[in-house]
């Protein structure tokens, strides 16, 4: 197994224990997102976090009177001077239903991390390809909530972590590390190795989620709406289970039946 | 009280044991969606799930030449002849970043209910002011997929049951009343009357969720995100709970917070 293949991103606080000296180099397989990638960060909660972030370097901010005055008030740390606009000069430069609240940075993707590098402790997420930014992004935040170790992406079929995704994760990019591989089954094993009891979420699985103790280091994979996991992913699961739904309708919003798993896992997990 | 404030409009097979005699009119204090008022509705789900609904009209249905193959493959009901479309015709009447499958109809909104029509029985959700209509159609979802009688929402800061909200319930709008109230605390009254025990969701409160045991009928209070429930809707609850939640991130996506308070007290609750 090639280091090549395994190539990942980084982001979350957690995830710069190294000095920059020894950040890995973007490579040819590598997903196009290199350190010097510059990332579009809008709405209150995703840049003040970015802000009080000390690995996120900020490139430009700009902000409104209003926003300007709320950076002074709640004393957030800008390294970099904001520039004050006006609402449409933020408005244009994103989707006309963008809720920016007068506030947006260009920054620096955060860098990238290893799949080694991960603890072997608590829960992991694993996405396989949900393209959706909305829902990747609520999944961060639901990560964050459940004090998830890593959210690991296909680095194809995966939204950036930029821009929309960034403000539906309100802030939880700046938390909990972002990884992008270029195979998950390769980095199921990788975790398996580690001691991670990988456990898949499939709707069509005999067994309930809830009807049984897991066990942690746990890593939980999500495929995406609709389709679910692809099936060499499903294959290299150690176990399958579902999600009980009582009512008819018996499909959720992905980011939903993430944070039912991990609530459901979190409480049902041993040692 | 007066019935003109609790005028409210429905939607959802359960709505519809009244012949069309007897729906109400809409009243000067109404929401502004009356049975004529015509809503949008795309996507596979949502189109299909609308026309599978004998209680929907559909005025104008358009298809791309895909969309009409499979309608033709899943044997679904048309009521009026689809019309063949390109895609970008469909496209071009919808925001740049919306998912259509290229099925697209137009239709009346599903006629109204009376807070008074919803069974004392189960569960209801009511929604305070939350304004964006991703997380209202993921509300909706979930409230299907956990058998959820009805849900309130306030006519005012609550959008309408059409695009967007319809796309993201994903065709949930179907099965679950959707029921628009001029005054919250008044429909949390009436619904005490009805026998429910009125339970807010509150991040603040000092009781966990999942540590006790609620009896049904049970109606759940959600705030808006950031701003939570209002002061008069606080005050108006028989109790207040909090979600447990792990990690330092306190906060969720109100249709995931909706998702974890549904699953516990439905996991929780006693006759």
């Amino acid at each position: 197994m090639s280091q090549g293949n395994l190539r990942a991103k980084r982001s979350g606080a957690q995830a710069y224990r190294r000095s920059h000296h020894d950040r890995p180099r973007q490579g040819k397989s590598g997903t196009g997102a290199s350190d010097a990638t510059s990332v579009t960060l809008y709405g209150w909660h995703t840049v003040k976090a970015a802000l009080e972030n000390p690995n996120r370097r900020i490139r430009r901010l700009l902000a409104t009177e209003n926003a300007m005055r709320r950076l002074v008030d709640e004393g957030i740390p800008c390294e970099i001077k904001p520039e004050l606009v006006r609402p449409d000069a933020i408005a244009r430069r994103l989707s006309a239903d963008a809720v920016h609240n007068g506030i947006l940075a260009e920054a620096d993707a955060l860098p990238s991390l290893e799949l080694e590098d991960i603890p072997p402790a608590g829960m992991v997420l694993l996405l396989d390809q949900i393209t959706d930014p909305h829902n990747v992004g609520a999944i961060m935040r639901v990560a964050a909530a459940f004090d998830v170790a890593a959210v690991i992406t296909t680095a194809r079929h995966s939204p950036q972590a930029s821009g929309v995704l960034a403000k539906s994760a309100s802030g939880a990019l700046e938390s909990v590390p972002m990884v992008a591989v270029q195979n998950l089954a390769q980095a199921m094993n990788i975790l398996r190795a580690q001691g991670y009891f990988v456990l898949g979420l499939d709707g069509a699985a005999e067994g309930e989620l809830g009807q049984k103790n897991w066990r942690i280091p746990l890593a939980l994979v999500l495929g995406a709406e609709g389709k679910g996991m692809r099936q060499r992913t499903k294959e290299t699961c150690d176990a399958l289970a579902r999600l009980h739904l009582p009512g008819k309708m018996q499909t959720l919003n992905v980011s939903n039946a993430a944070a039912l798993a991990l609530y459901i896992t979190s409480s049902r997990t041993t040692l």
